[in-house]
């Protein structure tokens, strides 16, 4: 804050609100000052706020936290002449911003400052890796249940029913995106969200998935093959496995992401296949699913110890089928540990 | 467009993408002008939105939706001079009108409207009422899942797996929101996520859930009693009933949302309990679970045939017990159908 000149700070992207003073609810705005750190929310959330926040003053406020948190600057700081207050650009919306000026007294200033908490986030200290490998475990449990259910005429929702049934009674607070299992030609879609679609007796099942457990978010992908895979398809297949597995070699501190991207796509331009990987590598994940470092073509972030990234190139033909494999890792000092348990040979589930 | 002078309208929230042009996936810009429709995706999605978009051309871009847009007004529109672009200033972030004004042609103006999709949104047409029906149905439905499941000594969260199993089973996209069982005290928090804790052998259990069918949400809380309730429960569970019903029984279209609010306010002051009322009664809703109008102290929204509400009192003691009950209503031409099927009468489980 001093080096951006922010007399206040106000944060308001949950997840930042979250990891700086633990609280959990839907409404919640972080205020930063020199008299101390105020978290304004609302009604509903008087017992959780209380139970949950310790490093912060809870205030309950009756409109909404924003204009709660503009307010307080205004009953608190009578001599704003030059007062400057930091918001998240990245989270306040154009009306927000509208919205929170016309709280503040006439003298003060807003500054949408780059992100302050975010990096604070990028490095994970041991009890949030610890918090993410157990996420990354629980993630790896439902594949196996996804196995059981995969085979020719279920529908995909009910394989995603199966996995998130095991995901709730494992005790995860919810998945961490909308589960991905795409069969047939719908492989090829990198983002096929479990449709009624029926599981054909012959091709490619990707699956994509996580839970959030304690906060912290899971992600993997693994695809498997209904039927008997021709020697086409295992090469297809073995074209992704090869480029995933040489991006996940080539993670060590120091690295930029973007060069682990380019590993990745190195492989799959060689084989013939760069046009058909049509998304970035991976991307950083914690308390959201996606975060920095984004892990793509160009992106110049350097890898340190204690990020955690997603490594998960696929390649998809349109009409016909695709394929995707994605870990989770933490860089380590020498390279980086592989979170994710499960296999990545092909597996064939007999039709 | 033309009461607000716009030359071009950017639409970036994404239940209004998909309202317009039927786009479902998790990455799009609409821009509209003279020269037609453009929907802006990325690579992700080239085969789901040539399916899905019969409105709109589709250009997949290799950046953001929101640069891609900007890009393509640069080079469309060479003479720039006073064109005025729309945007939604309740969706856009701070930064990303950063980003997409250094898109645009150095005389082109931004302008943040006020909301221009939303207002169509308001008003249900046929087809929307009865895919909300649908989805009211099937979430009831998942009620006496839980009725099923709820007994002393099982966790609130293996009770929200029973039904957001059955929900994936019977075809929901996904919840429509965090499922909230609340037992014992935790039923006091209004938001009381359904969590580890255990159901007590004697007390309340707030359900409040949802599912998304068809891009469509539901929403519902019914309120029941773990052991046999006492008068004191009782009286406290007939109150927040009787305020739900007034409430019900004041829609009419005509009436401001904020009578609504008040009819249902009014009852649980008479009975001493109009402080431990600490949100707002109700809200719009469709593509999305919270959506216009608001249905709250003050607002000044006239209710019209074709609008869906929620009506949801309720009264919170902290540390001792919560009650609240909801239903999701379609406003009609002489009053209103309340679309959720279930009794509101206080169901005793046995412990």
């Amino acid at each position: 804050m001093a080096a951006q000149k922010l007399d206040l700070l106000l944060v308001t992207h949950l997840a930042n609100v979250r990891y700086l003073c633990r609280f959990t609810g839907s409404a919640g705005a972080l205020l930063v000052s020199n008299k101390g750190v105020h978290l304004f929310t609302d009604g509903r959330y008087t017992t959780q706020a209380r139970e949950e926040v310790k490093a912060a003053r809870v205030v309950i406020a009756k409109k909404a936290p924003l204009l709660a948190a503009g307010e307080w600057i205004s009953s608190h700081r009578k001599a704003a002449r030059g007062l400057t207050i930091g918001i998240e650009g990245d989270h306040m919306t154009v009306a927000e911003r509208v919205r929170f000026h016309e709280t503040l007294p006439a003298e003060a200033r807003i500054r949408a400052v780059s992100p302050l908490v975010e990096p604070l986030r990028l490095v994970k200290d041991r009890d949030e890796i610890d918090l993410l490998r157990a996420a990354v475990l629980m993630g790896a449990g439902l594949f196996e249940v996804a196995l059981k259910s995969i085979r020719p005429g279920v529908r995909e929702l009910e394989v995603a029913a199966e996995m998130e049934y095991a995901a709730r009674r494992a005790g995860a607070d919810a998945m961490s995106f909308e589960t991905i299992i795409a069969s047939g030609e719908r492989s090829a879609l990198p983002h096929g969200r479990a449709s009624q679609a029926v599981i054909p007796a012959d091709g490619f099942v990707v699956c994509d998935f996580g839970v959030i457990l304690s906060g912290y978010c899971s992600d993997m992908t693994r695809t498997v093959y209904v039927g008997r895979p021709s020697l086409e398809a295992r090469e297809f297949y073995g074209a992704v496995k090869a480029a995933q597995l040489a991006a996940v070699a080539a993670v060590a501190p120091g690295v930029s992401t973007g060069d682990i991207d380019q590993a990745a796509r190195k492989v799959l331009q060689q084989k013939g296949l760069g046009r058909f990987f049509t998304h970035s590598t991976g991307h950083g994940v914690g308390l959201e699913i996606h975060e920095a470092p984004r892990v793509a073509t160009g992106q110049k972030d350097i890898l340190q110890p204690g990020m955690i990234i997603t490594v998960e190139p696929g390649a998809y033909i349109s009409g016909r089928w695709g394929v995707r494999i994605e870990d989770m890792l933490v860089v380590t000092e020498s390279g980086c540990e592989v979170l994710t348990p499960t296999s990545k040979d092909l597996i064939a589930l007999d039709s």
